[in-house]
């Protein structure tokens, strides 16, 4: 019974946008994008997957850092186009630079200033 | 002085993923597109512009509706491709069917389901 998944409104390039917001005290943490199949195993493993354009492949979010997102809820909007998840990040980061947020980049005064504190050193990260 | 908006990593179609969410309560209301204008207008202004992809135009979020996006930050992830609006939401509606965001779908055993009440009949907020 895939009828969630066929009410989605698949663009014709088959991704929507997915938001991953923080079940704990709701900060926006990522915006990237799930076709078809990165929403399917989402809902079944209980993990945020996306579709990584750059890499054309889907991933699991956190499978090299450990920074695992876990599912609260799935929410679709209005127009069956974009997806919002309510996550419990592990770890507290989910930017690869080791931040909470990946909009960490504020304007002010007409430029992006970089507001949020690194968590955790990025090569702490992702060495092998 | 436009080097901010230079520093937005504009794909080839010219837009970016822009999310509004809410500075009273943080639910995320809404994911629209914005293009380099709508950005632009959006910082100068004050008020929430978009690119609508159906309308192909230029957008002030609630130019019917009254339900303006008044601008409380603007910020830009990791990538520089994608806008999180903290805004302040006139009227607590966001969404066109009347209700406070438009993620108002959530999928519940293998379902989308209703979840946030109507606060307004739509027919009320876009009677001419």
């Amino acid at each position: 019974m895939d009828d969630w998944l066929n009410k989605v409104n698949w663009p014709r390039d088959g991704l929507v946008a997915a938001i991953a917001q923080d079940a704990d005290g709701g900060r926006v943490l990522t915006l990237a994008w799930m076709n078809r199949d990165a929403l399917a195993r989402t809902a079944e493993t209980g993990e945020a997957h996306y579709w990584s354009r750059s890499r054309r492949k889907i991933w699991r979010k956190g499978e090299e850092s450990g920074h695992v997102q876990k599912i609260k809820s799935i929410r679709l909007d209005c127009d069956n186009d974009a997806v919002l998840l309510e996550v419990e990040q592990t770890g507290g980061i989910a930017c690869h630079t080791g931040r909470h947020s990946c909009f960490f980049q504020q304007l002010k005064n007409g430029e992006w200033v970089a507001m949020d504190p690194v968590l955790k050193d990025p090569r702490q990260i992702y060495r092998k």
